[in-house]
């Protein structure tokens, strides 16, 4: 199944900007990056379980959020994208 | 229905900047901010056209990335979120 996941990481602080590392780096392992902030994961019910206890270790859920929705078949019905996406600079500056 | 707007709008420019405001404001107009470059909107097929069109208005293709995704009956299924979801600052600096 396709898993949209997005998430908000407060980068204010040091601790912040490294939990944001480590959420992009665990969605990494398991999808693929189409925003900033968005990933695309193919994933089964085991996975996806996996994928949100990690994540949950990760966020600061005091300050953070973090959502997933499940887009259901056919998901190229579901999924429309326009423009481009340069998947560059993401350990730069944190600039939005 | 339930369509999830995601957006990454390049700012490293002034009209970028001015891009990414507006982009917002428009997905405000139809639907509910739930992270930064996230919108949770419910809409017929008609208000989504016409978001679409509009977006697509203000977006540069050639820099900034524009997504949506329907999500299915019952959306209460495909949707899980944790965390909060301060929806402040957007119009202060452009600190991711």
């Amino acid at each position: 199944m396709l898993i949209i996941v997005t998430y908000d990481v407060s980068t204010e602080t040091a601790a912040g900007r490294k939990r944001l590392r480590r959420v992009a780096k665990a969605c990494e392992k398991m999808g693929q990056r189409v925003q900033k902030s968005v990933f695309e994961c193919t994933v089964n019910e085991m996975q996806f379980e996996q994928l949100e206890r990690t994540l949950l270790a990760e966020i600061d859920e005091t300050q953070d959020n973090l959502r997933f929705y499940r887009i259901t078949e056919p998901v190229e019905v579901r999924v429309k994208q326009h423009g481009c996406f340069r998947s560059v600079d993401f350990e730069g500056p944190l600039i939005a």
